[in-house]
């Protein structure tokens, strides 16, 4: 592991790193933000997933989120959305391939060589954070459309392993919108029983662990109505008694200035979580 | 003018416009954030300059500044560095022409042409916002590096026009470090004479109205002791008995990280004088 970038913020650190990893056999680089409370104890820790196109970059540059992370004391992880690099496999498309993992483990080749996104995420990831900065095994995590995708279904998979979940315009039905059909397609194969198992509005009709899902979406969103479709895990949750909290927001978009707009409201419920 | 970005943001909106611009003679973007106040009342204004390489965009998307700017009511303006396009003189160096107007007007060819930015910082973009724009005649102005520069020697030469000043990391005094010396005698030629109305160690001298001038700068800045060197603007203060303050922030570098961390702080000083 190495560590790339480090700027001083907000009195804690913004670092990049990059490492070799297991999970999807190649470089792979994260970003984190240490509070300034990490200084003196470990500190909790919100994950936060990114959506298409992006990298470890887009988050901690433009959502504003540092100022609330040094306020409540928690760490943020933030990590690329795919696995990168010459030898991985690609498209032209920016909803396919390098900046489009969608975070499953992919099955078919040459896909599943790299593209094990779900394992490096849930697994790799939060244990070399856990080993190697000054942090709790306490984990929140949370997403923007594609990284909101990730965020519900990473969390509805694996009860016990975080405080809570939130999402930002996530795209909370894959295995019925565009984007989530040629990702799922791709990645997972043409047999749409698969798909289940990362689809949220699935996954919450037999989530064992009751955790909220906790969303934002703009109502000016231009994807709204085409590639999110809250309504539809709305439905689902509240057909399986499970809880979810819906915000409408007026007027706002799919951009980061949507997410940093709440992100500090965001970062207070799960530094409650938390700190819990 | 024509509006070509609209995001809603923290209860406002982030708008982007181009227009033609006569200062420049050609077109110009700029960026205004418009807070949730500025839907009844009319608002005050804070006018950013951005450092090298710079468009309308690295701060809207990277300083984090909406939110205060909600919370104080103030709009914030945002233009681009230099003239653009394809016939406008350039240069290969990130550090001259296009991305590098230095905020003077320039006075050798071939960039007196569209070199224009003090014109169009001090008079046409101000005359332009107070026009179109739900805004006050009510002026602050702050910026970064290169943009730092502008705002104190925009400041100390016009005044009475804005009601408070702050920079970020400033080129205090360019006459005298690589950045400027390479930019002046560009724009301004080799009498160096004529670079002394653009450096704030030199206009200081003279300054007839004494308004503060709010320095924020990281001890960890890479270009701390090459470029900015803020106790030369600093000591000239001193014996000119012109009152100001740097604040040197232990650990800071020269990035946006920086800025993010200190604007909000930045912005309720100048609140507190737009709103006086």
């Amino acid at each position: 592991m190495e560590r790339i970038e480090r700027h001083a913020c907000f009195g804690g650190w913004q670092e990049i790193h990059r490492h070799r990893s297991k999970a999807v056999d190649g470089e792979m680089r994260f970003a984190i933000y240490l509070p300034p409370q990490a200084e003196a104890q470990r500190v909790p820790v919100l994950y936060w997933l990114s959506g298409l196109t992006c990298t470890e970059q887009n988050f901690i540059t433009k959502a504003g989120a540092q100022g609330y992370a040094a306020e409540q004391g928690i760490a943020i992880v933030t990590c690329d959305t795919s696995p990168r690099g010459e030898n991985v496999a690609n498209d032209a498309a920016y909803d396919l391939g390098q900046g489009a993992g969608f975070y499953v483990n992919a099955t078919v080749a040459p896909w599943s060589r790299h593209y094990r996104m779900y394992d490096y995420v849930v697994d790799e990831l939060p244990a070399l954070i856990e080993q190697h900065f000054p942090v709790t095994h306490k984990r929140a995590i949370s997403g923007h459309s594609m990284g909101g995708h990730g965020a519900l279904t990473i969390a509805l998979k694996n009860p016990g392993r975080y405080c809570s979940v939130s999402a930002f315009s996530p795209i909370v039905a894959p295995a019925r919108v565009p984007w989530g059909e040629k990702a799922f397609s791709t990645y997972l194969g043409s047999d749409r029983e698969t798909w289940r198992a990362h689809d949220a509005t699935d996954l919450v009709k037999t989530a064992e662990e009751k955790l909220l899902l906790l969303i934002d979406q703009g109502d000016a969103d231009e994807f709204l109505s085409t590639q999110l479709q809250p309504e539809l895990l709305q439905a689902a949750a509240a057909a399986a008694g499970h809880p979810l909290e819906l915000r409408m927001r007026a007027g706002y978009d799919h951009s980061y200035y949507f997410v940093a707009s709440f992100i500090g409201e965001h970062l207070a419920y799960h530094a409650k979580a938390l700190h819990a």
